[in-house]
């Protein structure tokens, strides 16, 4: 029986979202307790829309498991509340549903969207949210920002912001960018797809050397089409991302779309690749 | 020369606003930067707007601090960056400013809003502002909340939802209170002239028991017009609560404003009463 979560957390004491050997890891921190509070006897496995960097945030992550038919015996509720009682305050389950049929948190889903958060010269920061919005100096254009953004949408090869893989595809479609300043913090969302290593974090980077006057348009024109990773391109760092939704497609299109993302993965990516 | 400074702090690590010996408190940890950053000889002194207690926040902490002409030589701009650079992480000077004649950051103003946050049964919390949301797991009834508010409001004594104190008045004037529900966090805004000590989270704690069901009205009805703290209001934790802002009346008011309230707390309350 295959349950979908949707979970929360502050990424700061995180190694990222990948269990990693020694390291406390998002998945497994939550395979653990999982485990635990249903008292299984074996290991359990979580797959996820975005396999978030360290310090990477999620409000909106998604997750699913394939639990023994017999240990969950409501809709979830209840092991969503034994869960918050158990799990650290970095990491909420916001919700334990009932997967639909076909539903594959990584494969079904059609695009993630992350919000990238800062206060520069001109806002001053606040020290409530200093956890994920990050601090800079300079000041910032916004409008000059987004002048850059229709050079970056649309299908196209990615290269120059990905962090290179043997035989992995940098090919995603980006379906929105846009900056913004609101009274207390410049939010800067990003929608694709999906997202190769350091992808949204090099994009950022590449918008607030234009934005901070640093860069200009002709460079990013540049660089847009370089085939490999571009030296000049700031990698953010990962403290002011959050990712904060998932989309999926109707239900009755889970399935075939998790057919075609894996086909597609397995042939041009190999099975490891990274989402952010 | 008296300056203005806009302040906010996260107040978790803090013994809250006034200086204590052995203590972590915001104003010793601004009047020794200021004196730090100044290189003055001799210690300068704040007088704040609110006093928070321990673990309270601020985005909208207003205080005064006089200092020796020559040490200031533009219009704050320039300590304001240095202090930037000085102050840890969790307390951020906003904006220095030159006080108009006749301004006192704490007898000047005219009113004081604060901000109770908390995620409830039906919230799921978001871990990224679990630092100034309580986490609570009763499902509030806002309107029910809602509907106390009138008895509250007005010019009262809010002897039920304050601590005593020899001496001190609990006369105040509320002048706005009101829950809501917004997507991902309930918010309880209370604004009045002045707080005494512990009503903000009192008068937090009286309508949470009434929007949880613990309590009714008619409780309400009654405790309001007891003459000495009532120990059947729970007093919430400073946690979640928040110095959002702080008004003043128009410039030309500014000392007729202070003079009166200087005069009144003098005569009904003594000097060291306490605002929250």
């Amino acid at each position: 029986m295959r349950w979908r979560l949707d979970i929360a957390y502050d990424g700061t004491a995180f190694s990222g979202w990948a269990a990693q050997p020694g390291l406390r890891t998002v998945q497994a921190e939550l395979e653990g307790w999982l485990v635990k509070v249903l008292r299984l006897d074996a290991p359990v496995s979580l797959v996820c829309a975005g396999r978030t960097d360290a310090g990477v945030h999620a409000r909106g992550q998604v997750a699913h498991v394939d639990l023994p038919h017999t240990c969950v015996d409501d809709e979830g509720q209840a092991l969503t509340r034994r869960l918050h009682r158990a799990l650290p305050d970095d990491l909420v389950i916001r919700r334990i549903s009932a997967a639909p049929p076909g539903f594959d948190a990584r494969f079904s889903a059609i695009w993630r969207r992350y919000v990238y958060r800062l206060s520069d010269g001109e806002t001053p920061p606040d020290p409530l949210v200093r956890n994920h919005v990050l601090r800079i100096t300079d000041r910032v254009d916004i409008e000059a920002m987004n002048s850059a953004v229709p050079e970056l949408l649309g299908l196209r090869d990615f290269a120059a912001f990905c962090r290179q893989r043997q035989g992995g595809s940098t090919i995603r479609t980006l379906l929105d960018l846009a900056a913004e300043r609101r009274p207390d913090v410049i939010e800067i969302t990003i929608r694709a797809d999906a997202f190769c290593h350091s992808m949204v974090r090099s994009l950022v980077g590449a918008l607030l050397a234009v934005g901070s006057g640093r860069r200009d348009l002709d460079w990013l024109s540049t660089i847009i089409d370089r085939a490999v990773r571009d030296s000049s391109v700031t990698v953010m760092p990962a403290h002011g991302l959050t990712l904060e939704e998932v989309g999926y497609p109707p239900h009755d299109q889970l399935a075939s779309r998790a057919e075609l993302a894996r086909s597609r993965r397995a042939r041009v990516d190999g099975p490891e690749t990274a989402d952010e």
